[in-house]
């Protein structure tokens, strides 16, 4: 934010408007402007004595500089618009920024202080514990998650027996897709039935098993089209480009060319890797950069423990005190609780995306030194709901790119219903990581991907620039709220009205 | 805010920004780089259709074609740096301002309907005319500004007999000094004195008494610096200063010489004009532009609406609200309310400069057909606090320039003497303005005022660019609510507690 030339800057800027913005129209003022220009800038400067015309010695006489300097005051008045009339020209509001920020920080400051004098200290880590375990001695979530190790060990051996020619091609699809349906379908049938599995932890080992399913069907994708380019009849041409020759490659480490990718190292490797899109040869860092590691750690711990303090201090009881309003439908009050709320989650979510997306994805790509490092875009820049969603995820966006719309392109569908399906397929994924873990099935998650298709027709067609932009920071700053209002208030109802009655 | 060019610059910025951030450090992946880097743009743009690569045809085989689509889709990451890291060297976050809006905004929003459900309408027009008048049948305020007008005849009258040479320098000087003497005092003691007169009342009548004080001074000023130059001995040089030769005009209206300018219709041009520094030749305008004179009229009265109508509904409830924090001198729920009333008093400040320094002294130039509309210069821009001081109230500035601080510095005063005078200047009529309508002397207003020399060499002292603007805008949404709180609070003390005991 600091910089140094910002007043030399400014000085800039004005003294060009004031040059642009005289426009003597029926005359000008006794004396000469551009004397009187400068000596009206020297009051007040005081100690930075930056202004030291007064000071300048002059070569002429005493008298004649004084009957200058009466002149000087007897015209101070020039023909000038006013900086806000639109016929000044004048466009310079750099200050509107920082008075945004300002702003902003004490609003926030007053709704923190609110809240510590209503609500008392609130945070307690501790509890966190109880949202992964409801009994200590069983850990259904972390079950399930070493049980996924079954997944992926059959996903290379039916690879490596399609490599060998001991499976058909049609067998070893068969195989894979049984084993994607069950690793979709397994997981979920637990954590519907274990009572002892908590909403967090049916959460994430849903989602661990959801970027397994997407990475393992990368895996296969990658495989067959090696074997496709191999089995070609341009044997060399294959070569070439399944495994490239050595002299494109500066450095010394050799690359694998396809069967030899096939052990059960890369396959951990891939799975470990901050990518969802499997390839033979993954582009490497040299080394691993400490500072960088310990930085982004040091950023992890700390989110992770503002994500819990916010929670607990500020979302917990706007979500408690929205249970009224909500059940009497009293829409006033449930748009007043939806704002109240929309700012916290804004905030946690972006918090949140800062954790995964940079710290803790850096931190794993630098622990395995993996190179490419783009897991989001400049999305915050956006000005189609279409470009927000090509660029805040970019591993899942690459997945649906290269195994999910380009093939449904190649296959011949329209643009248009390959691109429905992508939002079908991530409404499918959201309602699936959200209805199965609370046990509900309300598709308020499903609704709302589906939604962003209408709303970015409409964006992408009324709105440019940055009123484009503002669209879609309001979708997103609104959209989640609501989403998540709909579900804490279905979860109330089924939980603890019931009780209650 | 809409520049319809937003999507090009930024995809060029990002293209700029992939050219500088793709530096392979141990290889690329196999594939050519440059059309993975165009194809990956191209899913979910659907109905747009910007990115026509895929469909541009080829003059390669079919099969070649294939080849190198499936050597595309094998190879799908590249080495490179998160953009959030300092190492990728990205820099654009022009969103950022728009999502600052947008949460700007949506708190607002969510603090108007809080305050809607907890205190409906509280708007009310008419009751603003019960603050000028307790009695429908005195109008105390109303009389004071119609003797103001003894003021400046007496004004005109002592320069008419100066000119003349009737009146002696000296005895002029004090006929001038006893009639400003008068023009600050009598008023003061009128309201003070006067039962009937409401806070409100008595801060116009002393605010119009005030700025005719500063007139009449330039006035006096600017008389006897004419009267220097024409009593000179350089007769020639003196003629062509006090009063330009014709040849500098290139309008046909004759400019008026020293003592033709002592008329009563120059004299209450200038009592009317936007300005508080006295000339014999202001610049005019050349004729009244309808359109501009009623777009100031309805922002006049659409400004003045909007302040009462946050008065009554946003201010009054959290000033009330207040006072028993206050009372208890509990500081944390003090510190609340004070965050609390920081952002609607801020919004009317905001509000007054527009409706003031903008729409109303606009509104009275262009009827005047007076040309120098220099009311304020970008002081949101402002990156010292001397800096704002100079630049919000330029006709302030402009007449503590001209009358006060110059003249002490041409007899020999230092720099900071001088700013400090005009520092102190200010705070006594500030004292004045808030104190005697109030019947209240607690010298905060003062305080407030000479509170800012120390802020200004502060923050010209130890922050620079943006944070300096930071700030300046901090210290004003902070320091003035804090300063009416106090005022506040003790005009409650001293009224509403009484009656209570």
């Amino acid at each position: 934010m600091s910089d140094s030339n910002g007043t030399l800057r400014r000085r800039a800027t004005l003294a060009a408007f004031r040059g642009a913005g005289l426009r003597p129209e029926n005359g000008s003022s006794a004396g000469p402007p551009a004397s009187s220009g400068t000596a009206d800038r020297t009051a007040h400067d005081g100690p930075k004595k930056r202004d030291l015309s007064l000071e300048r010695p002059t070569k002429k006489s005493e008298k004649k500089k004084r009957n200058n300097e009466v002149s000087d005051r007897l015209g101070c008045h020039k023909t000038r618009e006013s900086l806000l009339s639109s016929a000044s020209g004048y466009n310079n509001y750099r200050g509107v920024l920082n008075w945004c920020v300002v702003l902003l920080v004490l609003s926030n400051a007053r709704l923190f202080l609110e809240n510590l004098l209503r609500y008392g200290i609130l945070v307690d880590p501790i509890q966190v514990v109880s949202l992964f375990l409801n009994d200590p001695y069983s850990w259904p979530a972390g079950c399930l998650v070493i049980v996924s190790n079954v997944f992926i060990l059959v996903a290379l051996y039916t690879e490596r027996q399609l490599s060998k020619g001991s499976f058909s091609e049609l067998a070893g699809f068969l195989v894979h897709c049984i084993n994607m349906a069950i690793m979709l379908t397994f997981p979920a049938i637990v954590v519907l039935l274990v009572p002892s599995m908590t909403p967090v932890g049916g959460l994430f080992a849903l989602g661990v098993h959801t970027i397994l399913f997407l990475k393992l069907y990368s895996y296969k994708d990658v495989n067959l089209w090696c074997r496709e380019l191999s089995t070609a009849k341009a044997k060399k041409l294959a070569r070439s480009l399944s495994c490239p020759s050595p002299q494109h490659f500066n450095g010394g480490s050799s690359k694998v060319c396809y069967p030899g990718n096939l052990t059960v190292r890369d396959m951990y490797y891939f799975v470990f890797a901050p990518t969802l899109c499997y390839e033979l040869n993954f582009p490497r860092s040299s080394k691993i950069r400490m500072g960088f590691l310990l930085r982004r750690l040091f950023e992890m711990l700390f989110f992770t423990q503002m994500l819990v303090a916010l929670t607990q201090q500020w979302m917990i009881p706007i979500i408690q005190s929205s249970m009224k309003p909500l059940e009497d439908m009293d829409l006033s009050r449930m748009a007043e609780r939806l704002l109240r709320l929309a700012v916290p989650n804004h905030l946690m979510w972006l918090m949140f995306f800062y954790w995964f997306f940079h710290s803790s994805l850096n931190f794993t790509a630098e622990l395995l030194c993996f190179g490419d490092r783009q897991f989001y875009r400049d999305w915050w820049n956006s000005e189609t709901v279409t470009y927000f969603w090509q660029n805040w995820n970019i591993p899942v966006h690459k997945w649906c790119l290269r195994h999910f719309y380009k093939p449904l392109l190649r296959r011949g569908f329209s643009k248009i219903v390959s691109q429905s399906a992508v939002f079908f397929l991530s409404a499918f994924f959201h309602e699936y990581l959200v209805s199965v873990p609370l046990r509900m099935f309300r598709l308020w998650a499903f609704t709302g991907m589906m939604a962003q298709l209408p709303l970015a027709w409409f964006v992408g067609q009324f709105l440019r620039g940055n009123y484009g932009n503002a669209a879609v920071w309001m979708s997103i700053i609104i959209g989640q709220p609501f989403a998540i209002l709909m579900y804490v208030h279905d979860y109330y109802v089924m939980h603890y009205r019931k009780e209650a009655n």
